[in-house]
């Protein structure tokens, strides 16, 4: 998906809002242990109530790491599902040497056909490449991140002042633009997303943190905004496990409704 | 495993090698391809003609990952045929928000029954903490590794010159001691590593970089040296591909033997 197309669909949809499929088998509702897949059963009734009231849904690997061989088959079926009108994101937080991260980006982007990954910049630009050398995939790649231990390494400055987080910004600039290279920025850092706006005007942010860990989506909407909007706000756990009766999927709605509704007054409000 | 169990197996085999299983099917001698599981099959006898001459295996996940489901079995298949008495590395450089470390902590250390994990620091203590929550687990925390990547970040200094890196070991001694936080230091900076032992006199660290990469093996055993060994340093490409025939693994072996003979020489001296 082209940065016009998913641009395109914000403002078709009124809604800049991701469903953030972290699927924690404890957490089905019991009827659907039962079944054969339940966390496909699961994703897929959730996808199935809200994929008009979003852009884009969010996988967290981890939660199907965690399940083995299976994990990987309900991640397979899930990623099918979602329509292809709705970006796709890897929420891996990858990164290794050159010839290993190459066999990460193979997974996510030929194994599995998301549009996009999560990547950790520790490791720096020849980490971060392979991930670049697939036309047509989005590299999103960790900035300053929504939970405390975003302070102790991403909030260090060197002598003149720059956080690690802006260094992050200032060289992967170099790397690839907004075309090709979205950034993590956790709700919880309102004040902080003022200045990155600035140093990325064009760039898309994927911010989630909004809910569960407390982020504000009015002060993080104006904070981020751009005139191709510039966010997706993802919301995982406040929508996903709104209600863990065999009704889930009706709460999951209900609760990206009125972020959407929230999203659309908002997009109203800014184009006039 | 424990930090004295460690180092006696060390002493007792006169080594502190570690095999690499970073396992490209692409990479695999062409007859063992049409056989049910190929890369398990490759490992097994990677693993049986080299367990005597190395004390740990650390298996590269993104090489199983891009398999999809399959992949997840041989690695399953050859965690399980890896002897006991050996440490065992999901070299993994996971990292995410606290719930969902607790997710990739669970993969690999309950789905799978590994020693140890990589982790990256980039998002702080509380990402890492799930890790460290599982008694006799391992950390092993990126710190200053081997690719050329590693100048862009890890090598900032701030204002009183501490570098990112060593920002991670100040921080890190306090989440967690020798017996459970290991380092990856990569063997392309046998400099930085004199002083990185210096402030770290009692841990282990795992050296990647030697051979394929270019790291010099007298060198860095010099520099990481301590009373315990504190060191594990790894070779993947350079033994597991030694040859593409059907005697790869002997092959293996031979450079294997190679590198643990170098070692048993060093930990001589330095016992003397």
């Amino acid at each position: 998906m082209t940065y016009q197309e998913l641009t395109d669909q914000i403002f078709e949809k009124k809604s800049y809002l991701c469903v953030g499929l972290d699927t924690d088998p404890a957490r089905i509702p019991q009827h659907l242990k039962n079944l054969a897949d339940p966390v496909f059963e699961f994703n897929r009734r959730i996808i199935d109530s809200t994929y008009d009231l979003c852009v884009a849904y969010k996988l967290n690997i981890a939660f199907y790491e965690s399940l083995g061989p299976q994990g990987w088959e309900s991640l397979r079926k899930t990623v099918h599902h979602i329509p292809n009108t709705h970006f796709t994101i890897a929420d891996a937080k990858r990164g290794d040497i050159g010839n290993t991260s190459r066999m990460y980006a193979k997974t996510f982007f030929e194994t599995f056909p998301f549009d996009s990954i999560t990547v950790n910049p520790y490791m720096g630009r020849d980490s971060v490449q392979p991930f670049l050398n697939f036309p047509g995939k989005w590299v999103i790649l960790l900035c300053l991140t929504s939970n405390t231990g975003s302070h102790d390494f991403q909030m260090i400055a060197d002598k003149e002042g720059v956080h690690l987080y802006e260094k992050v910004i200032l060289q992967s600039k170099e790397w690839a633009g907004r075309e090709q290279l979205m950034y993590v920025v956790g709700a919880t850092h309102p004040e902080q997303l003022v200045s990155i706006r600035a140093a990325l005007p064009e760039s898309f942010f994927l911010i989630p943190g909004v809910g569960a860990q407390g982020g504000d989506l009015e002060a993080i909407s104006r904070a981020g905004w751009n005139p191709q909007c510039g966010m997706l706000i993802n919301s995982s756990r406040g929508i996903i496990y709104a209600d863990s009766t065999d009704a889930f999927d009706k709460a999951a709605r209900e609760e990206a409704l009125k972020l959407q509704q929230h999203m659309a007054r908002f997009i109203g409000q800014q184009r006039g």
